[in-house]
């Protein structure tokens, strides 16, 4: 008989864990215990069925017991709590969650992949009503998708009085709630998302989720930001604010907390972000039991400083190298780097490594661009502008993330620096880069390409720059600005303050344009403006910058915000193509 | 006055010299020599007027002269020859190509940037015709639209008689030729494409130009492939066969020539491909001449071998690192790994690097995985399978290139797999790259990681495969096969001498499977044979292999022969879901 492996959790990492044994392995006994009734569920999959993109909720059941004992002599016990680890026995106690039986199974490994659970914060009145919903498991999103499908009447455990659901709210503006409140939408309810934060999407800078921002109300979802929920009574919430919001059902996404009682239990140790503390193996300090997924902490191969990293992919690498070294194979612990994408109605948006922000507060010296190019050549059918921000390290040029937003291919384009990130590289190294090009996919001279000529051009003082975010205040202080576009595009929406000196002319309009005060330009992407800046440059100008972003870039920055306040616009009209 | 900087040829290569050197040097006199009508157009492009994807053939026209002259204050002179460069004298003999007259332009640079030819062999009869064409230009995919698309009675200066134009030959099975026959083909004529090697698509192994080779045949192009152009006439071709094809119109695509007579006339010297042989700098033999773009021999960062790539985005990085080194800016050259795309109907296609064929042709000790993963999680609407191909050094497990087949984001994996290359990125590497990952864009374990994967347990010796290529061969020698696949996917189509054990019966079933001769596994996409196989190999087999690309790559392999030749079918029935 060979090994004892008993594996706590049966999603992404306790599955690929089972399933890398075996094949490691004919002789192991392979056990996984799952509290919910199915293993192997496409988690990140939930929000899909809610708008009927996934139709049947059994279809987000990936494996079930039986085909995993059949195809790969694994055996999942659902509807199993794994209650305590007896650390000197080897043994675990395990709760059978129907019969509520008791037993004990020994162990030679013991594998913790018990995930993490959404966040309740206790204080909220109202968050035990039959109203407020998660979405953890297939469960979950059927309890919420009957709930908001169903009239009261026809659900006779609820014990509210409600007519029908047409309002529901969701909290949290990161991933899980971006989706579920963009599915819910498209299944036609009225929607609010509530985010405490200045922005939904932390894995983007505070300018980039401005796009997703006038998205999500383009698209008609009551978008409230810089507010928290304080109250959640059957027909409405109440919020921080005191502003009260309709909502018949209340979706909590918040955050997540590493799944650690077991392992606290049991005297395995936290590392300080709360998760569970692994080795290089995923070995917790008791060296018969790995853990990884969402419930461990892990090394941020950029920053140097431990993080969490609640993602399927990192989980499935965790488990597979946690296997390998169980069998002496060996693997390399390269770090996470944070690698996502998002889905937000017709945007797309990407992200890798680090934000601005996350470099800032990491305490690097770092710069960034922010580029507009076409995602494909503009003559193309279905060509659209792409939003690119690349992050550096100042002076060094060495590429710390990026983040792309547009209805085209970003992901695409964050993979490539998604790549480079792991592997060292730099601006150099992007400007050079030789990436696949046909019309229908890109342009010759690839986003990532621009973004990176454009940084150098940055790094090496060919030019100064300001950022989009300095541009109201250059507005109100009535700075010399300069658009560069042609006329017709200027009156289409302008900076209220600015003048208009086509590209086109720059060259004999010199003499409007003064040599001792600040002067910043731009155009639509900045590529004309960037070209207008060179000619002054060399013409003896030392005085004037680009404004990265340029007029797309601005009116996106601002929309949002000139929509839901009532501060004076700084552009005549907005304007997005 | 500053520099006097002349560029031969206004299109990819010249524009970009021409842009670069005045966003560096504002006094800098730039004039730019084309023969063509145009400048700045774009070549890429050019097919896809003829389905009308883009439908006004101006459009290709990217900037025209007095954009150029007002914008960036270059001059370009059209249909304007260079005929000589005298270059003791530093200048060049210019012809007007409407009036005649020559006259003579003093340089202090002179950039060579005169593209490539498409090739017309004289030995083909006809190939002088009025009803021959080729695709350079915007003059000619304007005048092969217009042929085509008009009755022969409209256009008064053809002199054969000729009906309506019903169908096409298009000859060469490359970029231009595959992208004109799909284009053809949208717009409704009967298009024939002969191809005179094996296979269309070079940038491409033989078993994955398969799957073009069927996605041209399933959308009624006439594919003809080792077979040559003898003769033209007004309403059909002869082949070298000695079949005879209706058409009353023919493009050429054979391939490209460098233009070089310019060159060749002032001595500058010529590399062993026939290109004009370029320093690190792009300079040539001459230390005031410059030389970039599709006329030029580049250096493969591969192989280390001297080749031509004819691409638009290494013609525009050149262009760009030549004007920077008349500037004393550094630069580097990195070499060319020749990455590029192409859409044929609903297949995209992507390859980086080497392929195995010329992994071989170079002398590489190379191995390679064929792995068909789906191209999104299989729940979401849009998932299709993505046949992706990994070509990787032997022992190093260094990465040499992929290519990727499918009707997803193929580019999206090549553009991975081409910042690996480029960064000299190995197998480990890629096994752990984190990209981005939500169910709209992708899967958890990318296509990427899971072909990196599969590649080092084939490294590692953990298990062995045999080839796509091989399968006609082991079937024909009644091979002991075993397809894991269930009963009901068996019976739907199955190589014709195959043993079906399910993978969910294997190990119940193993004294089936005889243990003294060779044993070989499919499934459907070698996911749940690899799993077979390895509880095979670990219960004790040492004679067992996987059938790499498995049965949907089989059925891809051999359909197209199949179905063009009369040899027996190797399968039950195809099946490609």
């Amino acid at each position: 008989m060979g090994k004892r492996v008993l594996i706590v959790g049966g999603v992404a990492g306790g599955a690929s864990v089972a399933a890398r044994v075996r094949r490691i392995d004919e002789s192991a006994e392979v056990i996984m215990f799952e509290r919910g009734p199915n293993v192997s569920f496409s988690n990140c999959c939930l929000p899909y069925h809610l708008s009927g993109a996934v139709p049947n909720s059994e279809d987000l059941v990936l494996m079930d017991p039986v085909v995993f004992k059949n195809q790969y002599n694994i055996e999942a016990r659902v509807l199993t709590e794994v209650v305590k680890i007896n650390r000197e026995e080897k043994t675990i106690d395990v709760k059978e969650l129907d019969t509520g039986k008791v037993y004990t199974e020994k162990y030679d490994k013991l594998f913790l992949s018990p995930g993490a659970n959404p966040i309740l914060p206790k204080s909220i009145e109202g968050i035990d009503g039959p109203n407020v919903f998660v979405v953890r498991n297939v469960v979950d999103i059927d309890k919420l998708n009957k709930f908001v499908k169903s009239k009261v009447k026809a659900l006779s455990n609820m014990d509210v009085d409600m007519a029908e659901v047409n309002d529901v709210a969701v909290i949290g503006g990161g991933f899980i709630g971006v989706e579920v409140a963009e599915n819910l939408k498209e299944a036609g309810f009225n929607v609010t998302l509530v985010e405490a934060m200045d922005q939904i999407m932390a894995p983007f800078d505070y300018d980039m989720a401005q796009i997703f921002h006038k998205e999500m109300m383009d698209h008609g979802v009551n978008l409230i930001l810089n507010d928290g929920l304080k109250k959640i009574g059957p027909e409405s919430i109440e919020l921080n604010s005191g502003k009260t919001v309709k909502a018949q059902a209340v979706v909590m996404a918040i955050g997540v907390r590493p799944e650690v009682t077991l392992a606290v239990d049991a005297g395995l140790e936290l590392g300080e972000t709360g998760g569970i503390l692994v080795d290089h193996n995923y070995l917790t300090n008791d060296k018969d039991i790995y853990a990884v997924g969402d419930a461990i902490e892990t090394f941020h191969k950029i920053t140097h400083q431990k993080t969490r990293l609640p993602l399927a992919g990192p989980a499935q690498r965790q488990a597979r190298a946690a296997a390998d070294h169980m069998y002496g194979k060996p693997h390399r612990n390269t770090g996470v780097v944070g690698s996502s994408c998002v889905k937000i109605f017709n945007m797309n948006g990407a992200s890798t490594g680090l934000t601005a922000k996350a470099a800032e507060k990491a305490g690097f010296k770092y710069d960034f661009v922010y580029v507009i190019p076409g995602d494909k050549v503009g003559l193309m059918p279905g060509a659209n502008p792409m939003h690119f921000k690349l992050v550096y390290e100042v002076p060094t040029g060495k590429i710390l993330g990026a983040q792309a937003i547009g209805k085209g291919n970003v992901d695409k384009r964050i993979d490539v620096i998604a790549t480079m990130v792991m592997l060292g590289g730099t601006l150099e190294d992007l400007k050079e880069m030789e990436l696949c090009y046909a019309p229908p996919f890109g342009t010759a001279k690839d986003v990532t390409n621009h973004a990176a000529l454009v940084a150098l051009n940055l790094l090496n003082g060919d030019f100064e720059q300001v950022k989009v975010d300095e541009v109201r205040g250059l507005v109100e202080s009535n700075a010399f600005i300069v658009d560069v576009r042609e006329k017709r595009e200027f009156e289409a929406g302008h900076l209220v303050n600015a003048v208009n000196i086509p590209l086109s002319e720059i060259r004999g309009r010199m003499d409007e344009i003064p040599r001792d005060v600040p002067v910043y330009l731009h155009c639509r992407s900045s590529q004309r403006s960037y070209n207008a800046l060179m000619a002054l440059n060399n013409s003896g100008y030392t005085n004037a910058k680009n404004i990265s972003g340029s007029y797309l870039g601005i009116c996106y920055f601002e929309y949002f915000n000139d929509q839901t306040t009532d501060r004076e616009k700084i552009v005549t009209k907005y304007n997005f193509n």
